[in-house]
């Protein structure tokens, strides 16, 4: 499940990134590019942080067909697209509360305090936004528009307490 | 002692984050990002360059509280603090000092080069508030004020030498 | 040879970066730093990525002096350096290729797939520069000049499939 979580917002962070470059009026490398940090930064801050090493999208290539699948799909359907991001923030706020998850998960799996595993949790939906808008000279919108993130962080808590609930439940039953 | 002094430059500048942050009008949660990452990055960009990974805020909860602290400090006392920090570099100054020392002591200990050591050092003191600068979209201050990084790299110097002397001493005695 | 390509592509980059940093006024001090990231930049987050810490530059003075030799060069000989770069970007040019093929190989040398070694090679080139222009608070120029880029990926592709061939051959004559 969290695999899938994985690709799924990966391919939101690539088509946020795309939108995102492509209103900056870079060039089609440059919007490649930008989608692919958006898509990968986080993931890549919190393995470096934690010792994951060789970073996931290194060892498995379907990161990078998922990036250019949402790169693609940016390009082809950029106005109908562009619409729906405008309104609804639709494709940051999926990969937001997507890789807060997949961000737990991960720093649980290295045996990590909750509290910590939420600030990893958190770091991860926000890196790879934080870049993009770095690299395209803004200040971050993550700070400019606190409701995302707080949602992240709130998210992950509910998230781990289930998961802690989840955990101690398997182990009365072992 | 090199832990004391890690939090005393964690506080200081978590402190520096926070201040420049609320000058810069963010809301409550940038500022706190700003706050953690001016008091970490410099840490996180030294451990994850010598290989100490998880890196080391990750393992000890002590860091996150002294960063709340300092947060709720600079939340509450925010006008003095103002002061203080305008005329003198207060916070600034402590945490580049103190940082830079605890830099050159973990890369003595992973055994690099003396040079290598005051480079380190160097950064970790100074990647914090660069980090800080770069997310607030300005010039990083470290490249407007030249006077601070010197006595930064002076200081590692000095500590440095000092150092070698201590331990040329106790073998010595050995 | 990869060992040279690495000296020659240091060098061309702490040039780059302290001419840019000169004509943006900045300090000597600071003017080193962008120097020294700029060259150091993109092997420190390949090194990171991929594992291999200690960072490349710190088990290796060499580097450090190489950057001093380059950065001294660009304080003495600044103006007719400076219009060698504008009409030929020859620093950028020679750092970018130099440095995709040291990236490829040390891709390589993981054990990672082809792609991923481009994706390495093209990132160990352009993220000295992207960050010496974030540094300097400018959208990089690697987004606004596409060719460069565009040339290192291919340069990359051109590398590894002679990479590969040589490899088969030598295979065939065991």
């Amino acid at each position: 499940m969290f695999h899938l979580l994985d690709i799924i917002g990966t391919m939101a962070f690539a088509m946020s990134g795309a939108l995102t470059a492509m209103n900056k009026k870079l060039d089609p490398f440059g919007v490649f590019i930008i989608a692919f940090v958006t898509a990968v930064g986080g993931g890549t801050l919190r393995d470096v942080m934690i010792g994951r090493t060789p970073v996931g999208w290194m060892l498995d290539l379907k990161y990078v067909y998922v990036i250019i699948v949402g790169f693609l799909l940016a390009l082809l359907f950029r106005k109908k697209m562009d619409k729906l991001r405008k309104s609804l923030f639709l494709f940051d706020t999926i990969g937001l509360g997507v890789f807060t998850l997949v961000g737990l998960e991960k720093g649980i799996n290295v045996g990590l305090h909750p509290i910590i595993c939420i600030a990893i949790g958190t770091m991860t939906a926000c890196f790879g936004g934080v870049t993009r808008d770095i690299l395209c000279n803004e200040i971050p919108v993550i700070f400019r528009k606190e409701i995302y993130a707080t949602i992240c962080i709130l998210g992950g808590i509910v998230f781990f307490s289930i998961k802690r609930l989840v955990k101690s439940k398997s182990k009365q039953n072992d």
